[in-house]
């Protein structure tokens, strides 16, 4: 029997991301119902009842939705995190739960640039400036984010190094990449550093104080990963010791209006976090939702598991 | 007999690269004085008196600077322009003037990045963007800073263009840019274009509503040029014609309030001119006046003369 696709959108893809992943089922002969901007879960609860597979965007997979589908196998959250999905109760009952990772990770990667230039040009405030070129950036947690910020930097002429205990030192190499060994070395060698840690129990509050006070003279840190894996009280400890010392960030931290009152010219912040909010994030992330669908049911392909 | 070199500048170099300076002309002999933050143009003239070199800033030279200087030989403007020089008078009194072109190139095109990114990503508000990888940058004349423009789009995996009657077609594809036949091409072509027209009377106002409007569609159009080779009469036709058509510009257009009453999320502009205010840029300038003078004197180099 052919299969059926929901895909519950609370906030819609974007035309083009819709038209291409219809296109994907429509070729693998499978059914597709849209529900978009959806207000009301008991239509969600209902449109769910006849899926085989759900894609999702940060639409919630509690255990209610995951009861209201009885013929689920599959559920996809079109994105990197995957947080809004309860994964033990997926799991209980053999649904298996992916995201699509990487489809975002040239737009975070472009940000971090336009926050470093932004810092790096005192907010286009005329004040002068520093360049980029010939600059050391150290990229901590070298993933699918770390990639890009490699290759956009060799484009500005700067050297780029990295921190990641799980990537092995010849595969950073490969890609142009100096591996060092700690994370201090990390912060004492280069003017940028760019922040791609997981929030895990073990990253939460780990750029902290004492790391953060070897960085090199005239450093700037960006964060474009959780706010999380950031000492704030070390952040503000170091702003204050450090004059020198800027901060960029993919959404404020909870410590916002201290750095307005007291670091104006040495922050800049977006307004909500956006790193990932590109069409083209947007769009590639529904296309890879659609495609793991297809490839799970047609070729068992469970790469993107994680549950 | 020994040269000596008069430094004039209201608004200093930076500390290090005074330094260098001084290292340059005492390895070729030659005395040096330093005047510094000047308020008064007696102390000025008083100063040229006895040089045989001037390297200047931003500041004049005028027939008046020019008349208090019979040993005079060589003006150096540590910068890229030179109107601040009086070159008829001094041509008429055997004085070369010099600019220091190149030095300030990649930070204008590390600008134009930031200006693309910050409008891309609707600056910075969390709304959702775009991304510039897999787009098309024109480059609209081909000189220092369009190479820089070209080597950092190749980070962000975009394809450069360029439109410049006065560079080979060969020199272009021997740095990986394409160049195109018109500036229509270019601009019907590209997402982005970056301008870098030089001011003469044939390119002020030459950016017109006729060139704009042929614009792709969601183009945007980066300006770190001088703001008069835009007509902005017709800057502003395209940009009510065109809702999806950005600005950003090195400098705020004459008609900027028109832009802050009616366009607002389509723009983005430096508080002021901004585009060579960098440390690095400041201590290439001033190094390169440095050497263009020793090499001017100890080989007859006059390779950078405007006059």
């Amino acid at each position: 029997m052919s299969k059926h696709v929901l895909v519950a959108t609370e906030k819609p893809f974007a035309k083009v991301a819709v038209a291409g992943i219809a296109e994907i089922f429509r070729e693998a002969g499978y059914g597709l119902t849209l529900l978009e901007s959806y207000k009301d879960k008991a239509d969600y609860l209902k449109a769910v009842a006849a899926a085989d597979a759900l894609i999702i965007r940060s639409d919630n997979v509690d255990a209610e939705v995951l009861q209201a589908a009885p013929n689920l196998k599959i559920v996809v959250r079109a994105g990197a995190g995957y947080d809004n999905i309860d994964l033990k109760t997926a799991a209980s009952r053999g649904v298996v739960a992916m995201n699509t990772p990487g489809q975002n990770s040239n737009a975070v990667a472009e940000l971090v640039f336009g926050l470093m230039i932004t810092l790096a040009r005192r907010g286009f405030s005329g004040k002068d400036g520093t360049e980029l070129r010939g600059k050391k950036i150290g990229i901590h947690a070298y993933g699918n984010v770390g990639k890009y910020v490699a290759m956009i930097a060799r484009g500005f002429g700067m050297n780029a190094l990295a921190f990641d205990p799980y990537v092995p030192a010849e595969k950073m190499r490969a890609e142009g990449v100096t591996p060092v060994e700690t994370a201090d070395e990390l912060y004492s060698t280069c003017e940028y550093v760019s922040l791609h840690l997981p929030k895990t129990k073990d990253t939460v509050g780990s750029v902290n104080a004492a790391l953060l006070s070897t960085f090199k003279k005239g450093g700037t840190l960006i964060n474009t990963a959780r706010a999380e894996v950031i000492d704030e009280a070390g952040l503000l400890q170091v702003m204050e010791a450090r004059p020198d010392f800027m901060y960029g960030a993919d959404v404020a931290p909870a410590c916002a209006a201290e750095f307005a009152a007291k670091y104006q010219g040495r922050y800049c912040f977006t307004a909500k976090k956006m790193g990932a909010q590109t069409a083209e994030a947007n769009v590639n992330a529904g296309l890879a939702a659609a495609r793991q669908i297809v490839n799970f049911f047609e070729k068992g392909d469970t790469s993107f598991k994680v549950n």
